[in-house]
């Protein structure tokens, strides 16, 4: 990744403003968010097209203030799949100085997986770990339910502390539970979506709220 | 990209299997899907959790055999945004010898669309005509309505064929518009979600649900 992306063109940036407000006026009353939330649901809104947002999405307390804090001192973004890397723009990640990790290909990650039979997410997450990128960063899981229940794991048997866990994994196996057990945590802060819906590109939209706010305390 | 990654491992290829189960049983009737068109469906549900998909989901007559034809003989796949590329396996993009072509970050696309006050999108997908890529090849539209509204411009206007046009784009501004525009074309065949709902995910599910029918046929 290189840090000199050039900024949305002009016709793109009209078009996110004019998104924005659509959702603003269509969105119906908000679902008990005050405006930080609403900054963040309005662009799962965005990213997804599905007004059910609106009400799906959970925050921690903290969680915004945690995020952008961690985001704005560089912290390591950690995530299940590398479609979230792909997404997450340069133009936000170089003045940050934040760098993404995901182990879903590492060699180790995958030996492990099939000696223990669990999933390579699973195993990269555990890694992360090892690697000393998971406490303190960001955490974020947009696919693997098997994922976030190993973080939830590590942070409850191990002492883990990331600084904010993005949980948004996808589908019908697991991952409206494992968000459930997610929003049972006190520490550290999380971000959550209910229910099975979710995957990457709802964890870059939660990840572009969070960096657009990080860089605004930077100015 | 390689051609060298590994196979979903035993746990993964489990899970997918048990949600794909899941999902035949609780999906409801189908919307007036054929087998072959229910599979494609049912990974669009897979991948963002939401039924709507059963209904949403549109296809021409001859989609599903375009697509799995031109993948066999390893047409181009020319995307809007690079989590599309991303999520693309190596495991299927190898033995099928398909390239993945993204033009939005071409100095020149970024110049003209400066300089015609257009998106990069709309700019990128006429450098993949005038790169010999879209003509016979499979486009896939996750992101950007502009794109997609540019590609049946193409086609029309300058008799552009690809092979198959899959049209997902997300949100607010002109995406439902776009994606009706789309369905009216009798050729070249496409595939299309209804509505707001979009996105690179979906994006990815259709070219997968497409390259495995396309990989069978080489077995």
């Amino acid at each position: 990744m290189t840090h000199t992306a050039p900024p949305l063109v002009d016709a793109g940036a009209a078009i996110e403003r004019a998104s924005f407000a659509h959702i603003d006026a269509h969105a119906g009353p908000r679902a008990g968010y005050d405006d930080g939330a609403w900054s963040l649901v309005r662009r799962l809104i965005h990213t997804s097209g599905d007004f059910a947002f609106n009400g799906l999405t959970r925050l921690h307390p903290q969680a915004l203030a945690a995020g952008r804090e961690a985001l704005a001192r560089g912290c390591p973004v950690v995530v299940d799949v590398s479609m979230i890397q792909a997404g997450l723009t340069p133009r936000r990640l170089g003045p940050l100085g934040v760098t993404v990790h995901q182990f879903n290909h590492d060699a180790e990650v995958i030996r492990l997986a099939v000696a223990e039979k669990t999933t390579r997410t699973v195993q990269a997450m555990r890694m992360a770990w090892r690697r000393g990128v998971l406490a303190g960063g960001v955490v974020a899981i947009g696919n693997a339910p098997t994922a976030l229940l190993e973080v939830i794991r590590l942070v409850r048997e191990e002492g883990v502390r990331p600084a904010l866990i993005i949980g948004v994994p996808v589908g019908f196996i697991a991952a409206a539970e494992s968000k459930e057990e997610l929003m049972t945590l006190d520490a550290p802060p999380w971000i959550a979506v209910r229910g099975t819906k979710g995957g990457s590109t709802l964890a870059v939209a939660a990840l572009h709220t969070l960096m657009d706010r990080a860089l605004e305390g930077k100015v």
